[in-house]
């Protein structure tokens, strides 16, 4: 009847993951390969080892899939495992009105690890809060799908030795894929430059460029060999070989130039999310060969998460720089390795340690009754589902910028930050003292036992409707 | 191309497994648990046999369903077996009108067991008689969902040592939900005292009431302590240690009204079963905290079939007394139980003899072709659906009472009684004597042999056209 | 990213296999049968070897099915193998607007070997284009469905020692069902009579009729023994021991009389193909018991593929002739057989060479990019839908008579014959010379090398448009 015991692990996120333990699941893949792979295809797995002979993977899937499911699902048979599968929320318990808490709390005594896909933001961290078992994040929404990603960071590490000054192009709806999200974390800690390329209105959401700015100390370097870096819109995210704190200012002693001009390594495509959007149709370019034919990709590996609608051309698919279904084949081996890992069936005590790893970063984390106080403004986070918010929490984390000192709040569930990062009107009142103060700076610094005495409202009004009353010098605070 | 051999069996009714047989399940469930379950949690399976490694379960589910289909198709996994599915009416041959008799007599060539889920009363039963391998009723329509129930009374055994005298409040639809219906077969056959807390209008059937106190014993004891035994309609069911033959009359040497002062060992939770009424919503009750204070529940275990939709609150889900999750995961082993016992998968020879037992109530048959004479008249009867009849018969069990001496007619498939227990117009015509009698008062004590030579029909008119003409003094018997 | 490598073999059509593959099947699943029965049922495999025990099937099914895709999974589970499985696209990247040859190519690094079901003709000949694994077609549009064949021969053959001479009646929808067009090449390919039954207005496709007729020697005479063979319309297909070139003119050698007196020795029933038609319902024959009680039908076994709606009356199926049940049955040893021989799963050396085989007619193949010149005018074919046909070619065998002399152009997709075999209005230009010619005579005789530098346009006005100038004396050769 208790949440899952602390230890269970689950992958919702790429940034659930060390660079050292995504290194590891490549190697572990890249061990199945040579093991396993079919002879006349060494990048497809074509035998299977009885690892996981006596483990059960469910997969819950509320959005259609072919590819994810059916690669996770292949990965565990070669893993020498089996699956039971629940595909088509029309014919399951979701019919009935079942919650997904609840659903998992069933599931997580049928099975020993659970892949889920769900179409809102945040759900498979509401998940993993209800299950016993180890959850995997087949895609939530538009906020990650962190197993794809490991798919194409180990494609383009079969390609080149390093990720370190790689230019990566993201090209087509930046904002609905959450493919691209996951992607884009993960380039930005492994020292990638990513040269975004959205259709028009699809730029990447405002708080993932905030992320990429401030959490992986990506700077902005315009396109323009004439402008100073970080003076244009237009601009590539480059990583500095050290955390910048103001990183959109520029670094006099460092030159990105040379990325400016490298030529692109890879060129990454993706459809259409038209499941995010409630047009059916938008401009959207077209990668084809003419595209590609511009001197700076003519070494520049094509990919693509798949499926692909009419964004790539399909006359490309027999150019050598297609690898679209090579990253897709890399499914299977990656996959096989993450179970493995985090089902600890490896006998290499140093291996086992996988399972028991966390990766989260450790802001602090203000929490409240899904009824009380500031909720997540995200109409698409799980919070916002009137059948699955009474299983969740307000729970946010506290995110403390240093210059200017302020504060901003995350939604811990999807990840987007609270009024875009600015305070707004919100106020933090003390359980305490019955007080509030206005704007969040108060919680710079706040332990997380002082957490435990706040509560934060979106306005004053609602502050003073719930009895609390300003603190002295706290509009005076705000004037100022 | 031949029904299905005799020795087959199947479980489509928790009446169709002894009570020994039910305790022998329990053993052997408890015998996986002990050696496979889940190191921290003792009551998940969490590792596998080979028990079933050659065997195949097919599930064929007509209606949605996430926790029965996948709680079998682990349990087949956890015995080293391996399952096809087929879940989705839409996309199987169904779609193109194929029969359910056809499609089990087709997938029984494909598996070596089924379990069926159908919206229909009675269907899992029809599907038995076309079926060359074993049965399991997965829940047909508001009729039985026996291995619910296995589930249900592993539960209450596990926290209680014995269900004889246990007292059992079950609240909700119990009309709609045949989970309900199985559970109180049952508690009533191992002396469980049974409360009702119906939402209005969602009694009880008639029928199952009627079985209740006539073929498993019940008397009916007022809840409220003043009144005599047997004279309110707000009563509970509680079962005599020996036979009564005329329950609902007082008998003066038992007194219970130790039962209606005890306190309630396990409330049962059920939700609104939408699908079984035309109404989209009812007024009904939720059971929380505040419901669960009474004293009288202090001790009571709360349990729950799920999926729940708002009838249980969730803030109740971290009470110690809140089992609903354990429940659901008995779903394997039990289910890994009644399994490996149909397959005569276990060595030990006394366990062997499951395979081949039958429990039916051996009241006579009476059966003629599907157009002929009377039919069911449950309009959700598998033998009310015109492309299903047809693969049917008319078939009742003729069910005598002695006091008044009179019988009636239970149909084999539904198990619903034919216009409610009366013989309304029912006349029995003699296809030797080409006569009829009006009631069904002279099936009393037919042999087999006499009900081969019996047709019934709703009316004297139809007998009438049927070329039947009235017995001698027949009519003067219904008019005195 | 390169097309599938030649020698992948796959089974899109009955005529992808030759008559002694087809025995070395039968061969296999005899010992299957042998091996691996039931007890009481022998027709029905009960047993599991693990002769796959490292492969997956995968089920890529894109129209409804129960038996075809649950008698392959259950076969390969029997193999010991595992499976794979996309029954609903509704649910399936398709949904997202993924192409066929997209998903075949992404599956192709899950599984083994995949079985595929679609609505289009010539689907599963497409995906096979694009398959690095072995594909197996499960039912394409009105195509083929070539592993019921398999079952449907393999059930005639357990009754009878030779198929050869056998008389084989084919009631029902003969134009929709892609199982009878199966089924009618290999009994001709066999020896059988066929005497065909249609419902009115589904007689036998004109383009099945004229490759019975000319691709396997079928000669046509007529069921009343009074007129000449040849001469009527309703007529039996019977196979001349040796093969006639000039089958529709009487061979006075040969005396098939007896044939048209023999009694029938199967029947078999096809229900209204109602996805293949416009209308919902059309007069159709009931096979019922007054319909076999006829004198030449005393012996006939009675087959049907399944699902039945009305066209089998149901109160046959305890006659001895009723054999559908096993006839369904044996899709359980045949696919095993199938599958473990394209898997080349047998140790035996000359059972080895059956995943390497290849039977395709050897005609000449004209090809040309989809937006070139004549495409296919079956609107059901796959390159007639707007999504695929992108990856697809105007791609045709050419087929050549010789009395007159003449050719004529049939899809490799669809295998329906441009034109209903006619040149009608078409011209064949020669990029070479940029000169055209009419009709496809020109084309009689031409190599492979001849056929690389021909388009062929079905009018002369597009060839005109196209940049091509008449020949001269081509326009003569016409009027002539």
């Amino acid at each position: 009847m208790t949440k899952a015991p602390t230890p269970t692990r689950h992958i919702i996120s790429i940034n659930d993951l060390t660079n050292k333990e995504i290194e590891t699941i490549f190697e572990v893949a890249q061990g199945f390969l040579q093991e396993l792979a079919d002879e006349n295809v060494p990048y497809r797995i074509g035998r299977s080892t009885d690892l996981a002979s006596k483990s059960i993977l469910a997969s819950l899937f509320y959005e259609p899939s072919t590819r994810t499911r059916l690669s996770f699902e292949s990965a565990m048979l070669r893993l020498g495992g089996a699956n039971i599968t629940s595909a088509d929320p029309a014919v399951s318990s979701a019919a009935k009105g079942e919650s997904l808490a609840d659903t998992i709390r069933v599931i997580a005594n049928y099975a020993d690890i659970v892949v889920i896909r769900h179409p809102r933001d945040g759900a498979a961290r509401l998940a993993a809060e209800y299950s016993q078992i180890p959850v995997i994040n087949g895609g939530d929404g538009a906020h990650e799908h962190p197993t794809q990603t490991l798919c194409d960071l180990f494609t383009l590490k079969s390609k080149k030795k390093s990720l370190k000054n790689m230019k990566v192009a993201i090209s087509g709806d930046l904002k609905g894929s959450r493919t691209i999200h996951s992607f884009v974390y993960a380039l930005a800690r492994f020292g990638a430059t990513i040269d975004p390329l959205p259709a028009p209105g699809m730029e990447l959401p405002a708080h993932v460029d905030r992320r990429l700015r401030e959490e992986f100390h990506c700077r902005m370097v315009s396109k323009d060999p004439g402008q100073l870096p970080g003076g244009a819109i237009d601009a590539l995210y480059v990583t500095a070989d050290q955390p910048h704190q103001l990183s959109l200012i520029p670094d006099p002693e460092i030159d990105y130039g040379f990325l400016v001009q490298k030529k692109t390594d890879a060129v990454y495509v993706t459809r259409f999310q038209k499941e995010r959007w409630t047009e059916k149709e938008r401009p959207y370019p077209k990668i084809d060969a003419k595209f590609l034919d511009e001197a700076k990709y003519s070494e520049a590996s094509v990919m693509h998460p798949l499926p692909r609608v009419n964004e790539l051309d399909i006359s490309f698919d027999s150019d050598r720089r297609a690898i679209y279904f090579q990253q897709a084949a890399y499914g299977v081996p990656i996959r096989m390795a993450l179970i493995s890992l985090m089902l600890q069936l490896h006998k290499n005590k140093s291996l086992q340690k996988f399972a028991g790893g966390f990766a989260r970063p450790d802001h602090p984390v203000y929490a409240q009754p899904i009824d009380t106080g500031l909720h997540c403004d995200n109409p698409n986070c799980i919070t916002a589902d009137p059948a699955e918010r009474r299983y969740a929490a307000n729970k946010f984390y506290v995110i403390e910028d240093n210059s200017p000192r302020r504060c901003m709040l995350r939604c811990v569930y999807c990840e987007k930050d609270v009024g875009e990062g600015t305070d707004a009107q919100f106020v933090v009142a003390d359980t305490t003292r019955k007080t509030f103060s206005p704007g969040l700076a108060t919680l710079a610094g706040a332990s997380a036992d002082k957490l435990k005495h706040v509560v934060i409202y979106p306005t004053e009004a609602e502050a003073l409707a719930a009895g609390f009353a300003p603190r002295e010098g706290g509009k005076k605070a705000r004037a100022s």
